[in-house]
């Protein structure tokens, strides 16, 4: 029941909205939701299809009325809350109206070009917090910050985790200003404060969180995926010095809050249900997760075949009329523990998760440095710089520079679901 | 003009309202914010005087119009968002109106008996950040997790913070369920799962920030007190065993966003300006503070003259009418580095800050052991039981156990200040 699937995932299955079909992220087997304003009207809940925008305002009368109880304001919560049968009905009735051509009379008024409009953040986000899954990136990055000792005791008993920083998440589009900081060089006796010199992007997945639990009641890993609405892109922006010098005792801070990158559309569980995979079995040796975390369904299908690139493209590559860069590539299998574990771990000592919530995976890696997910990595810390088209080079993110990343959902006999994108230029620091 | 000392505060200063004047708490001088609801009302702005709580949407039309316009919902947030000016305003008009005698029957309609009243969190808490400015405790408790380099090098130039949960976060009087989660003590081969061992408090301040700033915008460190509304005290409840296993590499997670206890009153920055006193003097030797994080006025004045008391009792002991037992009392001028420090280089990367986000202070103990701030520093990590009366030992805290945490502002020739209290009591975990 929980990741069902159904005649709304059926490849066969066409739009009567011609640009739909084919279409490299949103056809009519995807119906992502999100939040968007036309020129001429506030931010409002929509379902992306081929080159358009559903307004579900306009239709809510042909929507099961739960669901379009939730959708007069201009952020997904209500609906988020929801129980998942609710978005399940949803999803149902609005494949049949894009897909059977006696509605398009109806529908057409509501559809909106994509090009005119602008994306929101779907939900208010209430607690943000990031996790650390990708173990070839924990590993990667460990090797770096701890030679001896790249992945702790602790990385394969625990999703381990940590809170970030809501306020700062913007949407795709929205331009990243390099943040300033104290930062301290291994040859320098003292710290200074000034813009960051190795700002970086790391690649994750979002997850966005639905229906809460109360505070001093765990969700079960049976119940975890219940409490899922969805995915998203999502770029952890950091910055690599401010972050070696402030992150003993507490963890990451100011090298992570300056700015958060998601892509605007949520790609729904639903949506999502065929493209599930069996946990990538673990290494001979680790350890078993302990019986909170393991369910055989979550074991069975409890990942997701996803995946993932990064591209660059810089002032100089931009104004030469060169195509962007692909910094790498991956897949999110590479994931040491699903989503329904990060979530039942979230919520093992009762902290209360609430709709809107978002969840970042963690930097997702590859085993090979075609798959790295961060600079940090591809530069080796900055000892191996990168060519790039144009003649030029990089080890970090210079001002101008923009990244790009992308996803697709990919299974055998399926239509395959793109989530758009999360891109985001850098602007330089402020004079202070 | 920001820490401005007036009529408001003047020690001879009486209401007319009787049991203000020598309240242990809430004194004409004090004036604090909150939001409380009566039997018959939604949760609403209010006062408090001496035994009282003057409701403010009552008497909105006597309050200064700016102000009064933030006043009718069921939080702070908009009151919050104003220049201070607008807070200075009304905290002047309700000390004319609780003070002279002409008011007292235009007034006193608009009073409840604060026994009748259950007091709700003053704001909605975007984003809760905690900071570990305590010395002395980060000193004590980094001998425990870290013997050879109790204080890492970047103490003494970064105001250490990490963010924490703002969901999990309650008014004083909430119980705390004990958490859940992964533990491993050192002799234990793998870690299991299950109630916490080691539950402890923290005390701390809690700083209640007002006017934001824009992403990509610092503040710096002489406006920094604009953007302080007031504060509270803040218990950081703490799994101590859940701590040492998951706070490497990311730091703490489960072990504390499980539950935050927070006093319901804000003890406004206008209230405290007579408390405040020079930074301590730093230790011969230790660093100047970077520029951004120096200001002549925040040296002079930054500090502040609170003393903080943290009492025990258990159900044994209520049940016997022995007294709360007194665990520690210390000052939060502790401290080593200021509230208008943390604010500024919370800041400092352009992370915004919004109207309502909560900053802890982390633990404040005094140097000396009657002034520790957790079972942690006080029991030696669980080595050296605490006496109680009734016969009774504590290393951490066992089900049934309720900590009060008080504090009051104190300065030659001024009435002192009380915070309330934050208390909650320890229930058993939930069986699964």
């Amino acid at each position: 029941m929980t990741f069902l699937i159904d005649e709304t995932h059926d490849a066969a299955l066409r739009s009567w909205i011609e640009s739909a079909n084919g279409h490299l992220d949103f056809p009519i087997q995807n119906l992502p939701l999100g939040i968007f304003s036309s020129p001429d009207g506030r931010p409002r809940p929509g379902v992306a299809i081929g080159d358009f925008i559903l307004d579900l305002q306009k239709i809510a009368n042909l929507l099961p009325a739960v669901a379009a109880r939730t959708l007069d304001g201009s952020t997904l919560n209500a609906l988020f809350a929801l129980p998942a049968t609710e978005r399940r009905a949803l999803r149902h009735v609005l494949s049949r109206l894009l897909s059977r051509t006696e509605y398009s009379a109806t529908i057409e008024p509501a559809l909106l070009a994509t090009v005119d409009c602008v994306m929101h953040p779907p939900a208010a986000i209430g607690d943000y917090t990031d996790f650390y899954v990708g173990i070839h990136h924990a590993t990667n990055i460990g090797k770096q910050f701890r030679p001896d000792n790249p992945l702790l005791p602790n990385y394969k008993h625990i999703p381990i985790g940590y809170h970030g920083r809501a306020s700062s998440i913007r949407v795709s589009g929205i331009d990243v200003v390099r943040p300033k900081g104290q930062r301290k060089s291994a040859d320098e006796e003292s710290p200074s404060y000034g813009p960051s010199r190795r700002l970086d992007y790391e690649l994750e997945l979002g997850v966005w969180i639905g229906r809460g639990n109360l505070l001093g009641e765990p969700i079960s890993i049976a119940e975890a995926p219940e409490h899922i609405v969805g995915l998203c892109l999502l770029n952890d922006w950091s910055a690599r010095d401010l972050q070696a010098w402030e992150y003993q005792p507490l963890g990451p801070f100011l090298a992570k809050n300056f700015h958060t990158t998601v892509s605007p559309w949520v790609i729904t569980a639903e949506a999502l249900a065929p493209y599930r995979i069996a946990q990538p079995r673990r290494a001979p040796g680790d350890p078993d997760p302990l019986p909170y975390l393991l369910d055989s369904e979550d074991q069975a299908r409890g990942a997701l075949a996803i995946d993932l690139e990064v591209s660059l493209t810089t002032a100089h590559m931009r104004a030469s009329g060169l195509d962007p860069h692909r910094l790498s590539t991956g897949s999110a299998s590479n994931m040491y523990w699903t989503i329904a574990q990060m979530v039942t771990h979230h919520s093992s000592n009762g902290c209360d998760l609430q709709p809107g919530d978002l969840l970042g995976t963690g930097t997702i890696s590859a085993p090979d440095p075609g798959g790295y997910g961060s600079l940090m990595e591809l530069s080796r810390g900055g000892a191996m710089p990168i060519a790039l088209p144009g003649d030029e080079t990089r080890t970090f993110l210079e001002d101008g520079d923009e990244i790009i990343l992308t996803a697709r959902a990919m299974a055998p006999g399926r239509v395959a679901l793109g989530f758009g994108h999360a891109k985001a230029r850098i602007l330089p620091s402020r004079a202070s």
